[in-house]
């Protein structure tokens, strides 16, 4: 996978780059991360790529101009064209998966302020990454290429992938390693009894608790079999 | 603010750190921002703070001794304690403008396999900055010292905080800026007429437009004005 990355803070990405997870995918050549610098399309004077807004209104809007030759350069067939946006739909893993099948991202980082809105028809996707508002698409850009790129097959184990939260839609259960004692705080000692059965129905049930007492909105999007309904039901009863 | 980052990444940080807002807000006395090396608070062999679970399964938790002592060494009686994790609450504005009349927030940046459980008793708040899986926690710290950071007060024009998109619930209508006309895509005449009563009305016509076709979700978090609900009623006939 190509992934190409148009702001006007490239050197924003360059620990990214370089660290862990991406960089290792970078040399197994999974995935090829490049950086363009948006001034660069300017034809302004000094570069400049923002100007105010028409009809009246506080701060500096990101322009058509560069942003169209910007993709223009870099649109190929087979690109999925991506602005991170306050106004675009929720980012959620969903779109991650969709997203790793794709050959090639441009990911556009917005300007906090805006921008101009006639680039919205050379975009494929606008995505928001979460209901609060950031200086610029930088970060939320750093968020898609991460995500995306740990689910590329060969980047990380693909086992570990299975029992990630959320991949199944149930917050994980809570986890613990060595050492067995800190300070008064030990590790659950069904964790430690070697009991495989005991142990996968402990986490099954802690991974429930947690959903419900957390983020019981999660439990309307997933499809509860006998056993996890049940389950759900007694910690309900219990909390009362 | 003072803003302590606990990460087995601190180089991180840097660009993030300077730069743009950030940067801003630092050299003119409104945060200080700090990245702590996890590492450093460890007493094991090579500095290592991961091991694998209790209980059997994939992957490497960072240790509670590490993240115990790390907080113990930053903590004072002010200070908010946050863990980025997939488990926590839902980060939304919300909660970024809480946080922004703090004096102390200690950021720990979770690893993507998990946290030994056992810190949870000294965390004031998890948070989740969206429902995807991420390589580690350090992206999620900066999106909440970003967000945190341009509500501090100084740090951007405090107007322009106020028209900001979802400030007020609503997506941002759509904005232009110069030049006129590029390639045959214009600036839609009305906000080139001068008429800022129509402009206004346009503008707000737009933005529940764009909430109703791209965030229906968010309509329910909003109060509406009776001329909001009027304008909404419109649209939704249109629609059909």
């Amino acid at each position: 996978m190509k992934i190409d990355i148009i702001t006007i803070f490239p050197d924003f990405f360059t620990p990214f780059i370089e660290t862990s997870i991406v960089k290792r995918a970078t040399n197994q050549g999974i995935v090829t991360i490049k950086t363009h610098q948006l001034r660069d399309f300017s034809k302004r004077k000094h570069q400049y790529v923002d100007d105010t807004p028409y009809g009246g209104g506080r701060g500096m809007l990101l322009q058509f101009p560069p942003l169209y030759e910007a993709i223009k350069a870099l649109k190929t067939e087979n690109s999925m064209v991506i602005l991170l946006s306050p106004q675009g739909q929720k980012y959620e893993q969903v779109t991650a998966k969709q997203l790793a099948l794709s050959n090639h991202l441009i990911l556009i980082c917005g300007h906090y302020e805006g921008v101009d809105a006639r680039i919205e028809d050379y975009i494929d996707l606008e995505l928001s990454i979460g209901d609060y508002i950031l200086t610029g698409g930088e970060i939320p850009a750093m968020i898609v290429a991460d995500s995306v790129i740990r689910l590329l097959p060969g980047s990380i184990q693909e086992e570990s992938q299975e029992t990630d939260s959320l991949q199944q839609g149930w917050l994980k259960y809570p986890q613990y390693t060595k050492p067995e004692s800190y300070l008064g705080h030990d590790v659950p000692e069904i964790l430690r009894s070697g009991h495989h059965q005991n142990i996968e129905d402990w986490r099954q049930y802690q991974s429930i608790k947690r959903t419900y007492q957390k983020r019981p909105d999660l439990l309307k999007k997933i499809k509860l079999t006998a056993k996890e309904a049940e389950i759900l039901e007694e910690i309900k009863k219990i909390g009362k």
